[in-house]
C-alpha cells in the first residue's frame, strides 16, 4: 500500500528528546516499511526514517524557536495535497487542519487525534467538517465529541518490543516520569512515597510554563531522604529508569488520552499504579499489569502489592496488547476498511457537490467494484 | 457588487469594547451598504449591521472564553466556501487561513492583513500559497514579506467622520490611549509629561499578560501630580478624551502596522506626537497633523509646538486621507481591478491544476471579455 504519514513539525521524527506524537509516528513508519509498504513521511528536517522522507521545515519548529506552527503546517499540507494522487492512504497526525483542507479526499484520508478533545474550539470544527475519518487512541478520549463523529477505530499506541527491554529483576524504588505539571500530580507521587516508606525517583522536565508551579508547590517537598529528583533524562536512561523500578506511579488528575509512559513501563515488566482517569482503565489491566486506584490510601497499599506482582505477566500483557506490530496491524485494517467503504463517503459529505470530480470518479469506481455490506446498504 | 466581508470571531462587529479589526470591518461594511452594494457580513453573534449578517459563532469568542480560534474560524470559512458562488468578491480579515482554503478562488478573493508580519511562521505560509491577493494597511507593514508577494494595494484604514467629532478648542493635557504594554512605551509618555511640565492622562486597559509589566514598571511612575491614570474607557468617552487633549502621545517602540488611535485623534482635530516606527510616517504628516520624533527631547519640544498647531488643519488632513468613504472607494477600486485581471490568476497559481473547473471557467470568461494590458501581456 502507498501510505503517506503526516507528522507534526514541532519535533523531528523521532524526536531528539520529548515528543510523544513524533515517537509514535516514527515507530509506525518503520514498522509499515518493515512490512513492505511504500511509506512517505512528511516531517521536519532532522528526521531519520527508512521511509521516503519529505522535509517540510528546515528543522524542527521547537529548535527553530517558532511557537506558532500554523503557517509551517499549512505549507506542509499544501505539499501533501499536491502529491495526494501518489498515495492510497493519507494518514494525518496534526490535529485539526486536515479536516478543513482534505475533506474532499476523505475517502482516502484519516486523522489520528493525539490530544485531549475537551477544548471548546474543537467541536465547531468537527461539526463543520464531518467527513474526515478519525482514529482515537483510547475510548475515553472520545467522550467530549459528538456521538456521531466519524470514528473509524480506537487504536492504542504501540511500542517496538526492544525499545524498553524486559527487566526480570526490577528494583525497589517507585518511579515518576514525565513533566512536572499540576495535572500530572507529582505532589501525589511524593505523598505516596512518604506514606509508604518506599523511595521515589522523579525523572521529569520542568517547562517554563510550569516553573512557578514547580518552585512553589513541588521543590519544597523534595527535601526528604526518600525523594530523589533527577531532572530530565534521555530515551536510553528512561528505559533503564523504568526497568529498575518496583512500580511506575501515574497519579494523574486530567483526562489523559493515552499515556505512553504506562506501556513503556509495562514493556520493561514494571507494573503501573495509576489513577482511574482518562485512558487509564483501558491501558492498565487491574491486578495484571498494575493497580488502578482512586485514593492515596489505595495507592500506598498498591506499592506493597506491586512488589509481589509477576513482572513476566506485565511484559506478557504488553506483548499481547501494546507492541508496534499490533498497532500497525490495526492501522492497516483501518486503511483497508476505509478504502473498501469509500462508496459511502457521500454519507459524510455535506453534499455531493463538496466532492471534487476526482473524488466522485473514485467513488464511482469503488461502487462498481466493491461489494461490502456498507456498499450494499448504501446502494 | 455582491461582496462578502469575513470578520474575526474574537469580537462582535462592531466590538463592544476593544477590537480594532472588527471596528474597521464594521465601518467598511456600513459604508459599502450605504453606497448600494449587496454586502454579506460573516461575523460572531452580537454583531449589528445593515449588511446581511451570517452569524458564525453564537457569541464573540472572547465573551465565550474561547482562546484558540482555529476551529471556529475554520467552521466559518466552510460556511463562506459553501456560499462562494453568491459573491463577486470575498474579502477576508482573518489573517492566514484563507490563503490555504481559498487559493483556488483567488481570482475573486482578497485578504487585508491587519497584524504585523514579522513573525517567523507567516513567511512559509505565503510561500506555499502565493495566489491570494493581499492588501496591506501601510507600506511599512510589508517590509518583512518577500518582494514578490501578491500585493494588490496598500489601503490605510478609514473612519466615519462623525465618530470622533472635530473639537475646535481642544485642551491642555497630553493623552495616552490604548493598552499598557512594553511596546506602546507608556513610560516614555510619562517621562515626556514630567520633562515638559504638561499634564498627562492615561486611558488604557491592562491585559492579564501585561499585569506584571504594569505593576513593576508603570505603576510606580504614576504617583506624580502631572500624571492621571483613568483605566479603560469606552468608545464614546474615548473621542471626548482625544478631542479635549492638546496632543496625543504615540511613543511606540514596535513596527505598528497602522495605529487607528492616530486617525481618531486627527478626526477630533488633535495633533499626534509619534515615534518614527512602523506606519507612523505614512499616517502623520509631519508639522501638519502632528510631529514625528525620535527622542524624548524632540517629543518634549513637540508638546509646545503642538499647542500652536491648527486643529482645523489636522481635521482637514483627516478628511482628505482617512475617512471611511476614502477607504471604501480604495477597496472598490481593488475589487474591480482584481475582477478585471482575473485572467492572470495563473501567474500566481502554482499550476493550472490548482484551479477548480469553476475557477478555470471564470478565467476563460474573463479572458474572452476583458482587454486589460495585463490580459494582453498574459495572452
Amino acid at each position: 500500500m502507498r501510505i503517506a504519514l503526516v507528522a507534526p513539525l514541532a519535533e523531528a521524527v523521532p524526536p531528539k528528546l520529548y515528543g510523544g506524537t513524533e515517537r509514535v509516528v516514527s515507530w509506525l513508519a518503520e514498522e509499515l516499511v518493515r512490512q513492505g509498504h511504500k511509506v512517505t513521511l512528511f516531517a521536519s528536517g532532522g528526521s531519520r526514517t527508512a521511509a521516503n522522507l519529505v522535509v517540510c521545515a528546515p528543522q524542527s519548529l521547537r529548535l527553530a524557536g517558532i511557537r506558532d506552527h500554523l503557517g509551517s503546517t499549512l505549507r506542509m499540507l499544501r505539499e501533501v495535497r499536491q502529491r495526494a494522487d501518489d498515495f492510497d492512504i493519507i494518514h494525518f497526525h496534526v490535529d485539526l487542519l486536515p479536516q478543513a483542507l482534505f475533506h474532499d479526499l476523505a475517502h482516502k484520508c484519516l486523522t489520528t487525534l493525539h490530544g485531549r478533545l475537551d477544548q471548546p474550539d474543537i467541536l465547531p470544527l468537527y461539526e463543520a467538517y464531518p467527513e474526515m475519518p478519525l482514529v482515537s487512541i483510547s475510548n475515553a478520549q472520545r467522550l467530549p465529541m459528538p456521538a456521531n463523529a466519524n470514528w473509524l477505530a480506537t487504536i492504542p499506541h504501540g511500542l517496538p518490543s526492544q525499545v524498553c527491554p524486559f527487566d526480570p529483576e526490577g528494583g525497589e524504588y517507585l518511579a515518576f516520569l514525565g513533566r512536572i505539571s499540576p495535572e500530572k500530580r507529582p505532589d501525589r507521587a511524593i505523598e505516596i512515597a512518604k506514606r509508604s516508606g518506599v523511595p521515589l525517583k522523579i525523572a521529569a522536565k520542568v517547562d517554563d510554563a510550569d516553573l512557578t508551579y514547580f518552585k512553589a508547590e513541588i521543590e519544597p517537598l523534595l527535601e526528604h531522604p526518600l525523594i530523589e529528583f533527577l531532572g530530565e533524562i534521555d530515551e536510553r536512561q528512561k528505559c533503564e529508569f523504568l526497568g529498575k523500578a518496583r512500580a511506575l506511579l501515574f497519579p494523574i488528575d486530567w483526562p489523559e488520552p493515552f499515556g505512553l509512559v504506562m506501556i513503556e513501563a509495562m514493556s520493561a515488566g514494571t507494573p503501573v499504579i495509576a489513577w482511574r482517569k482518562g485512558s487509564v482503565a483501558e491501558v492498565v489491566t487491574d491486578r495484571v499489569s498494575g493497580v488502578i486506584v482512586e485514593s492515596i490510601e489505595a495507592a500506598v497499599a498498591a506499592t506493597k502489592e506491586s512488589a509481589m506482582m509477576s513482572r513476566a505477566a506485565v511484559r506478557a500483557e504488553f506483548e499481547m496488547r501494546f507492541t508496534v506490530e499490533r498497532m500497525a496491524r490495526a492501522y492497516l485494517d483501518a486503511y483497508r476498511w476505509l478504502l473498501a467503504r469509500a462508496p459511502t463517503i457521500t454519507d459524510f459529505a455535506t453534499s455531493a457537490k463538496a466532492l471534487t470530480p476526482k473524488a466522485r470518479e473514485h467513488v464511482a469506481l469503488r461502487t462498481a467494484g466493491v461489494d461490502s455490506p456498507a456498499n450494499q446498504a448504501s446502494g
